[in-house]
């Protein structure tokens, strides 16, 4: 295209974001327009994109990390021909996949987007699967506003890519230089932006980003840089185009106060088709799926092993049949075990330094390439990557996580090494699993039930060795849970996981010889939680006990609850959990502190059987 | 002292550290003795600090940002002469204050450390303090490794650090090369690190961090510097002054394989007292609390008002009348309502532009200074920050969040922008209160609260505007919830909190046009939870409804059948709850396709009855 069609096919987008907004009456026009003609010359000269086939392995990839510009997204597909003026106007509307912020309901929307911050280090994520796994040279091109930046997830996701040389990564930064309440702190200073990413190793380019032969010029120095990635910074007025909105203040996240006139003023609406190029047909170069029956260790019942040790070898096993399994990691692996798979996979190994938002962001931008990435670090600080875990679920992205030196059993290192509050965040997680193994050949089987899981995996380890308690061969299925001990004379049931089942179980060795008798249940599955056996156990026995190494919120505690709010009679419940604020101790006496060791499992079931005597 | 003396007090704090971990039989000695210069040269020459008053106003602050040195900070402790050697031995002890990571049983730790990459955003809170609100010349010293500044929080912080122009700030790099598996990514190029902190207006200076002299004059420097802060970027050796580990890989978390070899090699155990400067008595020109009655707007019942608003005015009426409120801002304080604090009080208003985690550090590091701070985003964004919030109960830090935009009842945005985990996550947070208005008064009423609460407290807030319930003189309880149906013929009740009451009480209209009666209960204390109120409606009634703009799991319906989790006979339980994945839509359509609007309690409602009816 030359420059002036170019320049109108700027105003379309623009047109055509103060349209959608204004059928909706709500969204973002003027944080659109001022990314118009980026996206406009990129459109029209750099992607190649297979619209028809969204699958095609050698499509760029164009994350629009300043997901509130949507209009302008859509517009683009509108341009791109592939929704038509009808669908634009169903912006925002019910049942329309033309959503507030971009979702995967779109073919051609790889990730959610909308919590700023996220765009890049997915990006980043997926860079690195078109350099170490597909091996082809698609581009992931990511904009970005410029309030985004200040987020530390930018700055985690700059370091990684300048450290990988991911030099088909482009990152455009529309810098609009306001913000939604007011101004940017770094205004138009454009040097700011290149100074900060140049220390870090990136390619820089400064523009003027409504010059499209300056963008044009850009996006083609930053497809020929090599060996780091480039980002273009681009000074842009928020509103571009529209006089009464232009570069001024409060008039984000709403509709123009005078749509026709604006549209006027843009040159009224137009209809240009941009054919946009598709990618080469790629030679694949992906691993095949290796088959046969994954070679899990096998442990013998009655020895001592941590479930993490069983974690990481599971996990090297599994990918040595199954070439689509990545291991991410957050310079932990030496713990989480997935040093393992390191040494099996190395060139499927991520490591991420102590950047767990990145480690999880990482994850999601395999995925979204048709990997299958578990990413692991300590359960204590997957917290750290919260909101990464929340906005992959709304991308569809089944990405497994593995969280380490679970709870007060971890000893010394006190409770900021603690995962105490992990089992509740990830259970909120939509669509999400949550595994919780207390032996090594049960951690073997649920990392190879992971691989199949549709959404969100979850596996919590343990630091300490444990008794194996199962068989090699045993299954564990999802949403089951293991009754370990079982009599017509028990009282109560105990319902532990991971470490929790071995003091459950050594709590009625110490009933038994008092002749109380209590069903031990493994809650290995915490969500899906199998409520039928739980119902047998309700029915069986007077009260259910959980004991758990967590928070007495959001756990294990919950998750049996949760299995009678079905309206049904409820059976009476206790829940044992960590209540108080552990310091440093051996791993027995923080269990004991804790409230949640044999002895004070016994100790409570001496109560409640007490009461019912009474009663 | 002379820089012989300085090097020998560093030897005797590898010494300390190489004895404590020794002791434990566990801890980091070697990343202890990397530091172990640069924390010497402090102690004795540039730390001004009165240890028997760790409450002194003009105390500087050292933060120990990589926490798991802390056998170097108990060296300290023991050199400054505030613990002595048996304790010093105690370390990672069962009831030793001297824990494996810092915290603040210790009455000179502020702030509790070992998640990496928070000391330094936390030391931009407590520098925020001292130049803002204390208006004191104290520094702040912060001692990070070199992994940690992978974190995208420590860029955050670089940045606001720079901007605020806080040159009473020293960051110390403490450059050891060597992470827990194994090199940094930058091993010894200090160049990286002073480039990037420089490309953010950092000063910045390189030294060897064995070199007393020059960590001397480093310091003398950085306490110089005007208008900026300044970064000490130190190489050191991982296990400096012990061949046996001395920059050896394979030593990361553990004590020295041969501790009297070592300690021989160091130069024996010594006992060299450090008479540390103490601070100048201060001037203190804090805001004195100005009494009185808090002036909170009053709303008009029958009238309509969006929580949010409430919050923002009553925010503004308690800073009014206390001078130690502080507001904390993501970059949406028009969203939140915080402006309208920023209005009142702007020399106690920080904004921290789109970076959470550091919203809520330098909430954490101004309330270890005294402050109350307020710190606002949309509840979906404060996952992002929830490693901070979690570690802010280790350091007992009772910081006030506020969370809006609550739910699918934000409407259009769609599901990044919804708050749907965060009572979940908020409510596993230890010693939390965990808050959720439906109405104006209500809020203004919860806000006064907040400012008494001893831990971390929570108020949801909400995007739309609802009806006024309340009249302005009711309280409101912390651990209350208010009966607002009731009547002998109640057959269920409906416990809803936020947006859910007004769809309950709709409901009950419905449902009692249907002569079908239930009691309809707001729980706007959903931690703690009214449990004996919740017991009387369990009592009178047949089955209890929870309704929630929320996850199923971790959030209302989990607070009440918690409130049951004490063995006593439970009542049938049903949530509603948001359990799909919400798209675009109006708030109205977004209630009813969640199922929690008053047409989904009512059928949900009748099918109870119903049943009951058979049964």
């Amino acid at each position: 295209m030359e420059n002036r069609q170019l320049e109108e096919l700027g105003q379309q987008l623009r047109v055509d974001a103060v349209r959608a907004a204004d059928a909706a009456q709500s969204g973002h026009p003027t944080s659109s327009m001022s990314a118009a003609d980026l996206g406009a010359v990129l459109l029209a000269h750099h992607l190649r994109y297979d619209f028809d086939r969204p699958d095609h392995p050698g499509n760029d990839r164009l994350i629009l990390s300043k997901g509130h510009a949507s209009p302008l997204l859509y517009a683009l597909y509108r341009a791109a021909g592939v929704i038509d003026d009808d669908e634009l106007l169903t912006f925002r509307q019910d049942g329309s996949p033309l959503e507030g912020h971009p979702t995967p309901r779109l073919p051609w929307v790889d990730v959610a987007t909308g919590s700023l911050g996220q765009g890049l280090p997915i990006g980043v994520g997926m860079a690195l699967a078109g350099q170490r796994l597909d091996r082809l040279p698609y581009r992931v091109w990511v904009l970005c506003g410029d309030s985004e930046m200040a987020e530390g997830s930018i700055w985690e996701a700059v370091e990684h890519a300048a450290y990988e040389r991911l030099d088909r990564l482009t990152l455009i930064v529309d810098v609009n230089r306001l913000g939604q309440r007011g101004p940017t702190r770094e205004g138009w200073d454009l040097d700011a932006y290149a100074r900060r990413l140049g220390a870090f190793g990136w390619h820089t380019i400064e523009i003027d980003g409504h010059d499209v032969a300056a963008i044009d010029a850009a996006y083609q120095e930053a497809t020929a840089a090599e060996d780091r990635p480039t980002a273009v910074i681009a000074r842009t007025h928020k509103g571009r185009g529209v006089a009464e909105v232009d570069d001024q203040e409060g008039f984000h996240g709403r509709p123009l106060p005078h749509p026709e006139r604006a549209i006027e003023e843009l040159g009224g609406v137009r209809s240009i088709r941009v054919d946009v190029a598709r990618p080469p047909d790629p030679v694949l170069t992906t691993t095949a799926h290796a088959a046969g029956e994954i070679a899990a260790p096998r442990y013998r019942v009655g020895g001592e092993t941590a479930t993490r040790d069983a974690f990481g070898a599971a996990l090297a096993a599994l990918g040595s049949v199954r070439g689509d399994v990545v291991a991410v990691d957050g310079e932990v692996g030496d713990s989480t075990r997935t040093a393992a798979f390191a040494k099996a996979h190395p060139d499927r190994y991520f490591e991420c330094y102590i950047a767990e938002q990145q480690l999880v962001a990482a994850a999601v931008g395999m995925r979204a390439r048709g990997y299958l990435p578990f990413a692991a670090t300590f359960a204590a600080f997957l917290t750290r990557a919260h909101d990464f875990i929340r906005m992959a679920a709304v991308s569809e992205a089944g990405i497994q996580l593995c969280g380490s030196h679970a709870g007060v059993a971890i000893g010394q290192d006190g409770p900021s090494q603690m995962g105490l509050e992990d089992i509740a965040m990830m259970r909120t997680v939509h669509g999400s699993t949550v595994l919780y193994p207390c032996d090594a050949n049960q951690t073997a089987r649920l990392v190879q039930h992971m691989a199949q899981l549709p959404g969100i995996g979850y596996l919590r380890t343990s630091r300490g060795a444990m008794p194996v308690l199962y068989g090699p061969d045993e299954d564990f299925p999802v949403g089951g849970c293991r009754v370990l001990r079982s009599s017509a004379a028990d009282r109560v049931t105990v319902i532990g996981a991971g470490v929790t089942v071995h003091e459950a179980l050594k709590a009625a060795d110490l009933l038994a010889a008092e002749s109380i008798w209590i069903r031990v249940i493994d809650l290995y599955s915490v969500k899906p939680v199998d409520a039928e056996t739980l119902q047998e156990a309700a029915d069986a026995t007077d009260c259910l006990v959980t004991v758990e190494d967590h928070r007495p919120e959001g756990g294990i505690g919950d998750a049996v609850a949760e299995a009678f709010a079905d309206g049904r009679p409820q059976p009476r419940l206790v829940r044992l959990a960590v209540r108080t604020m552990p310091a440093s101790a051996t791993p027995g006496q923080q269990l004991h502190h804790a409230g949640i060791d044999a002895e004070s499992i016994a100790a409570a079931v001496r109560l409640l059987v007490g009461e019912v005597v009474v009663a």
